[in-house]
């Protein structure tokens, strides 16, 4: 019998925004994966650090931060390879997944990799999206509005064209990019819509409105677009 | 001094999908707020049963299930009224809200009318369609990809418009528009990346392929368009 995959969303960063779930599989895990940069750092190992048992295995997934894909893909096919052989061998794993696991994260090229071979229980997380617009006090969307998720990368060209035609927009990924999307968005005169927030439920959270937001930005850093609160009195 | 109110998210319906910190509230409170319909039947109130305190007090806010939204904002009024003169009085008042807060919840109607008076803190939650990707296994977004989310009431032509468009769209809301939503997706070609998922991580969960997908769907259903696992190998 191979062991169960199980992708675990740990949510935006705050401890306590775990689920029971996640915090009862964590608890509970015997080998535990989660990705971490080249220098053995992982921010979702510290989300889960005080969960996390004394005597379970560890397998460290290095992963290069590069917009090229290919480092990053063969950093992928040796975690799924650690991870497949610790299910061939009948142990769960739990991996830990910052946010959502399937939310522009890192779990969804493992769940590619193994899903086909084993079975795979994801569990979801809370958003930075809604993290963001909790600490901002910005409600998202009601009734029938729609909500357009961005990430901040996008060509200078094809932002103006996603949010011209957007009701509420969350943009992900901000950091080095935000000078661009500040200047699409105060092209559109859209700039007192603006809410900047960085590391949303960490103790070093920054909310801004986006005119007050500073040169630079963090990776995980992301700018709201909502209307006020007239339209749900 | 006056009460802080907490607008606390709940998740998707799984008890076990709420986080720490909404658990650690609602197990600590002395005054509990929630939407119900007019009968006095509430999701909320049910996702979260198990952690109510014996001696809570329950300011139970039924909201008249109707298009129209006088009969609804009045609804808020009254329900606004009685937290507010919790608050007054001194008391916390956790306010249990579906899914998340900020995200199609009826919150944000009690946010727009106490936010200017009152502190309020929103605790997020796990939003329906993080829950809904896990139940389908479907990774919605990736990389410099754009999620486009639509409420199934909108009309058909806007709706083709808005996923002809897109990239991964997740469509709330479905219900009775799922007829309409089909035809859509259909004449998109779109029908074999379309997954249809009601009740998400609640035991009654279905899901299926949206070519499967019964006649009739209850308003927690929603269908996602997704691509396959490929882009991410």
């Amino acid at each position: 019998m191979s062991g169960i995959l199980y992708g675990v969303g740990l949510g935006p960063g705050a401890p306590d925004l775990l689920t029971l779930r996640a915090a009862r599989l964590i608890e509970g895990a015997k080998v535990i994966a989660y990705p971490a940069l080249e220098d053995g750092a992982s921010f979702a190992r510290a989300i889960a650090a005080g969960l996390i048992p004394a005597g379970a295995r560890e397998i460290v997934m290095p992963v290069p931060m590069t917009t090229e894909r290919a480092p990053a893909q063969a950093a992928y096919d040796r975690g799924a390879a650690d991870i497949a052989a610790a299910l061939e061998a009948g142990e769960d794993v739990v991996c830990l997944c910052e946010g959502d696991p399937f939310f522009y994260g890192s779990f969804m090229y493992l769940f590619a990799r193994l899903a086909p071979r084993f079975e795979v229980i994801v569990v979801p997380g809370v958003t930075s999206i809604a993290a963001v617009a909790a600490s901002a006090g910005k409600p998202l969307v009601a009734r029938n509005e729609r909500l357009t998720v961005l990430p901040g990368p996008l060509s200078e060209a094809e932002l103006t064209e996603r949010i011209a035609g957007a009701e509420s927009v969350a943009i992900m990924k901000v950091g080095r990019h935000l000078p661009k999307i500040r200047r699409v968005i105060e092209a559109l005169g859209l700039t007192d819509r603006a809410t900047y927030v960085e590391r949303a439920s960490l103790p070093q959270e920054v909310v801004l409105p986006l005119s007050e937001a500073p040169e630079a930005a963090p990776y995980f850093s992301m700018i709201l677009l909502t209307k006020g609160a007239d339209p749900w009195l």
